[in-house]
């Protein structure tokens, strides 16, 4: 006999697990028949995509870790959560499909919350193929955590690796680098009114705070890359470019060069980062706006590399990937070395976003 | 340069994530030739079982939710991280193939307590045919959390549904229940030495906090009723076997009739919880140990339903379940009243394990 606004603002704790998943199956769209067994039973059952293989990955959004929802709506961080894993599944060059969902509630935690994070969800699902099939709901003592993990599948000779680049490969990146550091660094020092939905006047900053909230996974161009194998190794920007570039370079079993004057950095990330130099508590002393971004993570971009061979075939890649820029910034080399080159000198490229 | 010894007493935070992840990777079984791309990229590749469906679950374990590192140590918490999901699986009738882990650590965990977790999962992935094929790994805030995600795979006409059940059929439950919820009581009014691995002296009762710890997942009698579709419906019983009946009656549209005389309670178990009845903080007021037993919940034992003409195909599993007993205790009934009969009585069955 509630409405449905007195409803969201019931506690977790008062509605109880069973109506919390019969709330969350309500609430999402009429599951296709390659989903044989949904939401309800013990374990998920689904029809795999014939002749491929599974791709599988898992990524964690922990409150106070990786977002806090004084800068992010509950549906900017649903979105999140499944956006990074199809990141991952789209590095491997694999299409998302299903997806299980464990979610981790302090027991304050409001109904209203809990449909924001399935209402973000099921927007990327919804744009990326990808259908929630099951899942777990616990109580959490700590913070709120969403937990996804992602099935995909990928063609048998259309796996990309981090591993595959040799020496003279030309290394690219996708998009445009530094948005979501720069994003969440404008929000960090700006008054955060409740709510999580602010943002700032300029248009192109604003660009970039909505690049933290909802990062765009490189799904299309993943898929194309696999297809038509152009790149021979690829791995996305979660903890920033620095560090894919380091391991990518690891995997490969080269050095790397990059050369600063080609990264594609967004034009607002460069002047926030620029204008934050001098600022008391802005960064940390001498490090300048170029290391801010090469350390600053999730962008969710693809870093991939091309043999000299393949450049047609990225050129088709190009052609099909609807506006977003693909640079090239950089080239495996002999050795171990990863490298910055910038204004004729060399230096190692900074450590990326560090984790503990 | 550091022993081993001083090695595990780092903290996870000392460590960083990349060599987490090679200790990890370092200390698992080689992977078999289906895992195409396993721990250490974007994402695990592998090759699904040819003309079977995909099983897909998820289970969390939260510190202080699910596990007291007073009462388990960590290669028990990672042991039953694995073994609840493989449960899930064998409820589904599937055969559990792929796992991946998401652990969630505060900043001061030892690498050792990390190995622990390692070690049980692995003891449990490798008696039941898992392999560990990728994860992730981030800082907690919070408490200590080990998130698993199990993909298995199952013949298309062989699912355990639990709605398949109709009015008539016999329900059936493997095992001894009561076990670790008495294990569990045990290890909360006994005095606890640090390290969680203390037990009581009593030999039945310590069956029963060993099956708390470390819980046995009916992965091969869920494999058979499966394939040799002797059951009509089946569910595990992670919240006790009062919510599991109530929610396989809810499934098949039916109402079910447990008789109490019938039901396989550990001796051990039945004799802790009488022991506990008029104990101050024991039970709560009006609780009998037929009670604490019905809603006491980590069994993890099959219950599961058995039309009339398909008994023969029961006994088969039987005589191949290995000495674990199945038990026949109650049916499916006409109309929604899930009830137990006692002594002639007949009342509703008490709640199961409640989450929030």
């Amino acid at each position: 006999l509630s409405s449905p606004d007195s409803d969201g603002l019931s506690r977790v704790s008062d509605a109880g697990e069973r109506a919390l998943i019969e709330r969350i199956r309500a609430r999402l769209p009429h599951p296709p028949p390659a989903l044989v067994v949904g939401i309800g039973d013990d374990a998920a059952v689904a029809v795999p995509d014939r002749g491929t293989l599974q791709v599988l990955t898992t990524d964690a959004l922990v409150e106070g870790v990786h977002f806090d929802l004084r800068f992010s709506t509950p549906s900017d961080v649903g979105y999140k959560a499944l956006a990074v894993n199809v990141s991952d599944i789209a590095a491997m060059g694999g299409a998302p499909r299903l997806a299980m969902l464990s979610l981790m509630l302090p027991p304050d935690t409001l109904l209203q919350t809990v449909d924001g994070l399935l209402e973000g969800l099921s927007e990327i699902a919804g744009a990326t193929g990808v259908t929630l099939a099951g899942g777990n709901i616990t109580r959490s003592p700590g913070p709120l955590i969403v937990d996804v993990s992602v099935i995909g599948s990928v063609k048998p000779r259309k796996i990309l690796r981090r591993s595959g680049g040799r020496v003279g490969d030309a290394v690219y990146v996708t998009g445009r680098i530094g948005m979501a550091a720069a994003g969440l660094g404008w929000l960090r020092t700006s008054v955060a009114p409740p709510g999580g939905s602010h943002g700032p006047d300029d248009a192109a900053l604003a660009e970039c705070v909505l690049r933290h909230r909802r990062p765009e996974p490189r799904a299309r161009i993943g898929a194309l890359l696999g297809r038509n194998r152009a790149a021979s190794a690829c791995m996305d920007l979660s903890d920033g470019l620095a560090d894919a570039m380091a391991q990518v370079a690891a995997a490969c079993g080269t050095g790397a060069t990059i050369d600063a004057s080609a990264l594609p950095i967004h034009p607002a990330a460069h002047a926030w980062f620029s204008s934050q130099g001098d600022r008391p508590g802005g960064q940390t002393p001498g490090s300048d706006p170029l290391t801010a971004v090469l350390s600053g993570g999730d962008d969710y971009e693809l870093l991939f590399t091309v043999p000299k061979r393949r450049r047609g075939r990225l050129r088709a890649v190009i052609r099909e990937a609807r506006g977003v820029p693909i640079t090239r910034i950089g080239e495996l080399t002999a050795g171990t070395e990863v490298v910055l080159e910038q204004n004729g000198r060399r230096e190692p490229l900074p450590p990326g976003f560090v984790h503990f």
